[in-house]
């Protein structure tokens, strides 16, 4: 094995993760654009009108667009206002509401997860109806929401038919259904590349409120909660300012959102890192020592190493542990990943594995 | 009365809020700056460690600060890891956390907040010793926490001794302080415009944990939970991400602080939109129709005037309403405010009083 | 003044609280009769639906009745079913869910309490209104419930037309009307002493949810939530057992209502104790030294006492302070009071007086 | 297979539950002997304090020990009184606190439970250990309680040894230990039936608080939250308020405790209800058709019955289903089962398989 003195020069980016990139020029340059004269806070000014707009354009004119801070504020912001008291919010083992985000549902909501086994990230019918005997039970959690994730955390996809079953079975119960959409625009870009693509597994799926993900495709910051179910908004103002989620000069929200939606921008972007994350697999996919389970479907790779070269490899180009047990890690390509980083990558890997 | 076709031009700046101003160009400048690759995030880049190194330069080598995304957010921040199970807070009846949040901390903290009455904005040591017999009693929430506004939500300021003093009765009961700087800039340049001063009603005065202001004081959007008093923070980035305040790409909210920390860019921008409140005063004090309880201390003026007249004003050029049934409204100047902004604006208050 | 070995005898029974009392003979013999054999357990057993059949009695076929273990428990169940997210109660000032129940409110709730001032303990239709401005604005807590006591905590009455003119301005506003019924047996007793009386400040009157209460009237232990509106009863019984509410033997809270309500016993124990607070008044108001600022209306008074006597006189016979910067405090009958116990009483006033 | 009509008798007390039992005559009769005059209720009164001494000769003078309502309600204030600021809860799958109580411990704490795997509803060393990574990680919630069931929700035992290994794992990890003790009286009748035996397990082996049962053991209702580690107990009065579990009339619990506690009472029930579950074992395990998994180590059998004959019996004889997909059902007995009732259902379940 090579050590770092012999190793071949290091990636531009490195895959970390997506939210490592920057944000995109264009997005910038509309930060910048707007930082002229004092405008309203807390929304009252026209970019975010026009954002509420752009959202409206993507799934109807009934649509309902909050811009928040963050992902875990979008989702926890999705969740209080679609909790009834005593509910709880079904999700998968693998999901970000359960797993990464230090109990901020729990605190926001004081309701339950009810984390659902899923060994490709993803729910099925079956995890939502075999809870269906809570129902009415006086000693359970009412189930009342499902989150699903997509693409999920762990790079599968749900196809739109695949979500409309799950919002069957929510809706036949009574419940209503959460899309945490932090990579929405890597599913969008990987289902067809076209809004409506992004409508087949949203809105005509039955899903009733979005995370709608803005940092990880592109911007410095920036969310929206959009509510496809406009009974569900009607307490969504205040129950932003109380999760603190109410941005005070909100028009660089909004006019970063407003690069990234015009032209499909946000589209071009995650069909470019999926692509990215399709030939890290293939640079890498038939390098002696690395073992993939499948193929990419969006911008994430979970290759699995000897293990004895993951951390000289992780200090020549940094990346996350996954499974420790498998010794299987996580490499993610992003908006600005270049092909040039990712043969520059696959040659190191190449060499800290010879 | 004039009508608004003969009004006088309207100012480029109007007088709503200093969150109704932009960015400082040094701010956007660094932001733009830090945009160039991979940097990794939740605060693992070196510009956030910047922005520690110059808090603990601002408050002495024990501080930790952490930095967030809004004002709201970091009191909520900062009262979750200061409240004991059963405590209360404190604040005047004036506070932002009590009155202009939407239950945000009632929510996060699922504690009391315990309004005191305050006509000037500002507690008292009697406003914590009165409430002394509620400790050690079951049946009443224990005051566990004072949280005071510095620079008030009334304008006011305390001086450092009133702080030392509050800080001394609170901490003779077993309570620790917060200080909601919002405006911790105006408050600081009021107060004689140096760090030192800074210090003085802060660290030096007793305070334990600070909502240290960013976007008031000129950045796109940033605050800081800063700990004096380092043992409180020990379960503060976990408690950080509880409440949805972790910011993604860290390193935009760390390059704006860095940009305003900087050769006391925060304390001169402040100087300035305290001098254009002075301004605002002294431009208007003698119109006839208009009254003034008092003269303005940092960078808002509350002006009574004629009922009949607020709302062809507001039209002309807007500013919020405060005391409707004194007919008592807010005028606030922001770090981009100019001498001519107030001179239109003076000029059109005196015709549309004429 | 004399001292406690000349102090004439003490009464039986002292005037500290109504809740020092015990059981009365038939609640105790009907928790013995229904301690035989086998209950299925969390309300599945014929008891409780006798005493939910009683309540329908007494207030309507569509009322739904919980049973619930103490008075804070039913106060937050019943708040926890009526509060929206981001919503807020408006009681008054001297509530006990505002200032005497360590904040598990807000704990349960997530939300935030508005105490409005009552000097007499009772709010005004104009305590409501005037925070009507709150509602829709994305930076306050949203008016949800107005929750009223009777008899308040300062011995006072509502009229069943003062509390229908609270009930129209709440419900005028979007928000619902609770009534904390903690000595609603007494409110009873004074306002006529039938079901008629209760009906009139209660379902006639347009309340929406009810804390019945019985530990005060004589039970052991036990209170109920009571659903004039059943809408609000959808979740409760989620709500119960989410709020630690709900009684694992409930048989023996059920017998203890049925004893209580069965031949009105809880109106003629409470005509009772009233009476005896005003032969208390009686036998007190002429004593030198003792001033009193009302007549009482239900089962307390308020005596102001010269500063010196009132710890000796709380020596000899225990009764608690009220307001201390007033030497002003509280004796309180209950439903086991005799006539011998306040001549004892007023015999010991006397003497330590002279 | 029989019918009905056909059946043989049915048992006096069926097997639903050890809460489905009523109260043992000596707690009834203690209950009555204190309904006598005033005592000063929220346990100011001599009763409640002969309780806490009872709890401090049985685990120690340095015990503090608290009356409450009912198993959800302790459980709550114990975790309550456990919980730092993001940290989260460690118990099995099967335990009552994540499974059993509709949310309350979420809705209390606003914090996460993180249910483990725990096929005999027991944890292990390595179920704690194994989530050692998340400590430090902001991005997780802190582990920082453990709470383990005592006997189990399945009818397990854990050794003393088993307990003291959880706890070693638990405190060198920084985390605290609770015990639900909702059947600790049997458990304490199956490890040797002595006060001894009940250290071994508690004290000895370093938990830290117990929710201590005395409702299924023979109570009308009431339970203790019992600090073997008295730095946990500081907020405890105060947190007990705050989620509603301080009773009013506080002596009619402790009376009951006194009765329960003298003369070591609770354990010779606990040891009949337990034989009692040992003799419906053997008289049963014979039946054709009936399969058990193991013998039982307390008072619960969990029997495994032709899938047709599950509803027959139940309508004979109530008790519940457990695992329905297995056909496995529960029967329970309690400390007033007699040995005839279990002759009776024996027949029965003999018949209706036959």
């Amino acid at each position: 094995m090579i050590d770092l003195t012999d190793a071949p020069p290091v990636p531009a980016c490195a895959f970390a993760s997506d939210n490592a990139a920057g944000a995109h020029p264009l997005v910038m340059e509309a930060m910048l654009r707007v930082n002229s004269g004092h405008a309203l806070a807390y929304g009252s000014d026209h970019h975010t009108a026009e954002t509420e707009a752009r959202f409206r354009d993507l799934f109807g004119p009934q649509t309902e667009a909050f811009l928040v801070w963050n992902g875990t504020g979008a989702n926890v912001m999705s969740l209080a206002t679609m909790v009834r008291p005593a509910d709880a919010v079904i999700c998968s083992e693998w999901a970000h509401i359960a797993v990464d985000e230090t109990g901020a549902p729990e605190r926001a909501l004081g309701a339950k997860l009810i984390p659902r086994p899923a060994p490709d990230g993803k729910l099925r019918p079956e995890s939502i109806t075999a809870l269906a005997h809570y129902l009415g039970d006086q000693h359970h959690v009412q189930p009342g929401v499902v989150s699903i994730t997509q693409s999920t955390e762990l790079g599968s996809l749900y196809t739109p038919g695949e979500i409309a079953a799950i919002a069957d079975a929510a809706h036949s119960l009574g419940m209503t259904v959460h899309l945490d959409g932090s990579r929405i625009s890597n599913a969008t870009a990987a289902l067809g590349g076209t809004v409506a693509a992004l409508r087949s597994f949203t809105v005509d799926a039955g899903v009733d409120v979005i995370s709608f993900g803005g940092t990880k495709a592109g911007l410095v910051g920036g969310e929206a909660v959009v509510y496809l179910n406009p009974a569900l908004a009607q307490r969504a103002k205040f129950v932003r300012k109380s999760v603190n989620q109410l941005p005070s000069k909100m028009r660089f929200i909004a006019a970063q959102f407003n690069a990234l939606l015009h032209d499909d921008l946000w589209i071009r972007l995650a069909e470019h890192s999926n692509a990215m994350g399709r030939r890290l697999y293939e640079a890498t996919v038939d390098i002696p020592g690395v073992r993939y389970d499948a193929a990419p479907e969006v911008n994430s790779v979970f290759p699995i190493l000897p293990a004895d070269r993951i951390k000289p490899l992780q200090e020549w180009c940094f990346f996350w542990d996954w499974d420790v047990a498998r010794h299987q890690v996580r490499w993610m390509t992003a908006w600005d990943t270049t092909e040039d980083d990712i043969d520059r990558f696959a040659a190191g890997v190449r060499a800290f594995l010879a």
